[in-house]
């Protein structure tokens, strides 16, 4: 690969800067293309019935015959969720680390895609020379093993992207995150650096994840004669190591529930990513030949998630787990912004219960905060700065850091999802845009559901709906039928007989009227059946439910 | 009053102790009733459209006769919402203090009730003899001014309840919590105490609202230079008082938006409980006139409510009022749990804008922590503790400071709504149950939609709703025109042509059926439809929308 100096690189995020998850970034270069991450976004408040949200692939299918592979940077939904569903367009090699290719071969394989795919594992240190690109692994720390930062080489310059990424110099399992590398690389020569922005609001150091161990030791010591539960994130493979470690320290049986947990377990086994010594880990079912105080249950929804495992016990909804005055249970997880109520729920509810519930006190992030940003920062010195991974105001607070740091403004790149950069050696400017976008993934259908249908999911939430029927004779437009209301969601019709007779009288003269005007054009019918019908529930009740005249002909 | 050993006065709280808000509380003696505070909660996420929640009147009602009057705490929502909807039902007189009694007046003049309904206002120090009761108001502290605590006296002993408080030595306006009077009830002997929980699982002390005006003093000398914006809660006459200070010191006008904070304002100024320097408060219209480095505007939406100002400026559609770069602006408020998302979604749409936002540190509560509850317990030292304002788990929190107070578990009472707990000196037990709930009140209905109604709008909002309707023939039951099929909130139909032909398709089939095996029973065709239409939708995508045959007789 030449070095052109005057040669421009495009970067092209296609998700991910206006909201939490949806990572995907393309980089172009002459005649090709890599992506780097494919995640999903879980869907907000507004996106009713939604289950999964991801990216809108146009600017991909348009320069499809580019499109050399998908490089990921580690194992979690916000960055590998979307492949199952961009694959289907866009099939081209996946390079990853060996427990993030592990966990994407299982996922999938829940799609039946396994053997239409490609995937190559990459190990540290590694180079993949790809069309026009050259991608370094590099390795970094977590909350999942097996993270990279990757460089990636171009004739415009090298490119450092962090992934999602903490320093962590005691790692439970495996390295350190790579500094070195970090370091030679600045002394190579970087034109830019994509850092993770998450925690760039927060202050000092992340801690380390073996921190956690510690804060387990002391709570199974004081809570030795009760059974223990703990609720942490499915994905923390080093997390479940620590608490299987304490158990087995202290003599329990561990259990595991909450589907995503056992899978990524059983992945993180047989890959020797997590060590279980002998005896210690049994089926649930297993768990109740044993005392209470000889047994552990690590289960998801710490996040207060209303359809997983914790979930189910808090409402008493689990099948074989019932949580009984004395249980301990651990939150091993700081709540993520917007979940807070319903932890507090799930809280309220075991307590109902009769359970202790303890929060582990640590707050230890899988994200860097301010002084590890600068470290990166001091060790890579790029010519630019990208703050990505993050809401505006997180990707600001790593601008301010940046300025601190004593970059001008003008190398600092505040870029939108859908913005085409060009970047070199002589400048980096925003040339253009390509189409970005939200695509709702609601059961089996990808696409189907969008703003239009979402806004109609949206007003009938709020007042229901009314449906009027009404059968006209073709010739004459006599009513034959009707009209008849029928309503949902609205109110209890029973209680409301008043108001739901007072309306059928209005509808009825609105009718009558047209009939006597011998009206013949449905629309207009349809027209002064709303307008009477919205503006008497109007002034009674002060709703607007959604109001749906049908006509048949005989 | 007589004091009889063996009589049982009964307390029966009728909301506030399974959620947030909706605090009310019966007292019943013989043939008198006496009800604390009545409240509205705003609805949860799975409420949906509803506008409030008001509690359930069933026990008031079958007892009209008996109620004797409302006493109010202090003029927060969460105390007297309810009461424009309660006093409909149960018209008694309505006592509390100047300010509280001055927004109770502002809001019952909305509803038109001012003239239909009975209020005394009451001073700290007075009783008040009403039936088999007497009630006392006790100065206390909380994040609005006038907030009481009240002892009611019955024949049956002595209760106390904090309402919302925390002991400030330095308020802001007024006087300190009136401790020497707890004292001389506890001295007296106190049967019970019913303490606010809210902060109970907070250690230490609540600082003083004046901590907060030192702040200001300081945000105010760093952005001298800028516009200075100020959000906070709408209720909060001391916080506005200490900003208005602030801004007089530095020479700035104030303005100040968002209706409710508009309406407290006017109350609080025109009943002397703010105290605002000549020519310092202005229209937001006059601002303009001033430079930027001269104004300060005081506003709601502080905890990102979607409707409050702030969110209308972040968005920019607020009429008056446009962001610009070099703004700041102060969130003065921590969020409520359940608020993180809608706050940070604000932070970022305000520094797109060029704004900065900062964040007072100062997590200054209305609430008494740990430190304080432990000094009221003290020196009122009741017979039996009853936590009351908060979840389960905040009380919980309470009944654990008490246990370490060196109480007995008998003598802590863990109540829900509901709960008849009959009480004197000679024990406390739970004897019965009332009806309790709650009633929404949706625009202008109250109680209209209930949990059938929520249950079709949650369906509704999941995947929306496919109606079929079809004509038949009286006597033969031959298909006159359709089925046809109408949907809305289920998908685009223009991209999913395929799929709405073949559920046509489906449909037709099973119409068919019908016909030829002469069923004329209208609810066996509209299962027949139902299961065949259904079972179609679900395969194709794994969704359930609401499905509505009609069928019309011509």
């Amino acid at each position: 690969m030449n070095k052109n100096k005057n040669s421009k690189l495009k970067i092209v995020p296609l998700g991910g800067l206006e909201q939490i998850g949806m990572n995907i970034t393309a980089f172009e270069y002459g005649d090709s293309i890599i992506v780097v991450d494919c995640g999903v976004a879980f869907p907000g408040d507004d996106m009713l019935g939604v289950d999964l949200v991801v990216p809108e692939l146009t600017y991909l299918q348009d320069n499809i015959e580019k499109v050399k592979g998908f490089f990921i940077t580690h194992g979690h939904e916000d960055h590998i969720g979307a492949l199952p569903y961009v694959l289907l367009e866009v099939n081209a090699p996946i390079y990853s680390t060996r427990l993030t290719n592990g966990i994407i071969e299982h996922k999938l394989e829940e799609h039946n895609l396994l053997t239409k795919t490609r995937r190559k594992v990459v190990k540290y240190g590694q180079h993949i020379n790809i069309g026009e690109f050259r991608v370094e692994f590099i390795k970094t720390n977590h909350s999942i093993q097996d993270a990279a930062a990757l460089a990636i080489y171009s004739p415009a310059g090298i490119i450092v992207h962090t992934g999602d990424f903490k320093v962590d110099y005691t790692p439970v399992y495996g390295d350190a995150i790579d500094l070195q590398r970090f370091g030679e690389l600045g002394k190579k020569g970087v034109l830019a650096l994509m850092c993770d922005s998450t925690n760039a609001e927060r202050p000092g150091f992340t801690m380390s994840e073996k921190s956690v161990g510690r804060t387990f030791d002391q709570i199974f010591a004081e809570h030795s004669n009760s059974r223990i539960f703990v609720a942490t994130f499915a994905s923390n493979v080093d997390r479940v190591q620590q608490i299987i470690n304490t158990a087995h320290k202290y003599g329990r049986k561990v259990g595991v529930e909450g589907r995503s947990m056992v899978n990524i377990i059983a992945t993180a086994t047989e890959l020797g990513y997590i060590n279980i010594p002998e005896n210690t880990l049994l089926d649930i079912d297993q768990l109740k030949n044993y005392p209470d105080e000889k047994t552990v249950l690590i289960t998801t929804g710490s996040q207060g998630e209303s359809m997983a495992a914790l979930s189910r016990m808090a409402s008493g909804m689990h099948k074989k787990i019932h949580v009984k005055p004395g249980d301990t249970i651990v939150m091993s997880s700081h709540p993520i912004p917007g979940n807070e109520k319903s932890v507090a729920h799930i809280i309220n509810e075991l307590s109902k219960q009769g359970a202790d519930v303890v929060f582990q006190d640590t707050h230890v992030s899988g994200h860097a905060c301010q002084e590890e940003i600068k470290l990166i920062y001091s060790l890579v010195r790029p010519k630019y700065s990208i703050p990505v991974h993050g809401e505006y105001k997180h990707r600001m607070a790593q601008a301010k850091i940046v300025r601190d740091l004593g970059y001008d403004k003008d190398h600092i790149l505040m870029i939108n999802s859908g913005d085409v950069l060009e970047i070199g050696e002589d400048g980096a400017k925003v040339t253009g845009k390509v189409s970005v976008g939200n695509v709702y993934v609601d059961g089996l259908g990808i696409g189907d559901v969008g703003n239009i249908v979402i806004r109609d999911r949206q007003r009938l939430s709020e007042d229901g709906i009314i449906i009027v029927v009404l059968t006209l004779e073709a010739k004459t437009a006599r009513v034959l039928a009707g009209p008849d209301i029928v309503s949902r969601g609205f109110v209890y019709v029973r209680e409301s007989e008043g108001l739901m007779d007072e309306a059928q009288q209005v509808l009825n003269e609105a009718v009558e009227k047209c009939e006597e005007k011998h009206i013949t054009d449905w629309s207009k019918i349809k027209t002064t059946i709303k307008d009477a019908l919205g503006d008497y529930v109007w002034k009674k009740t002060k709703r607007r439910p959604m109001l749906i005249p049908i006509i048949m002909e005989v």
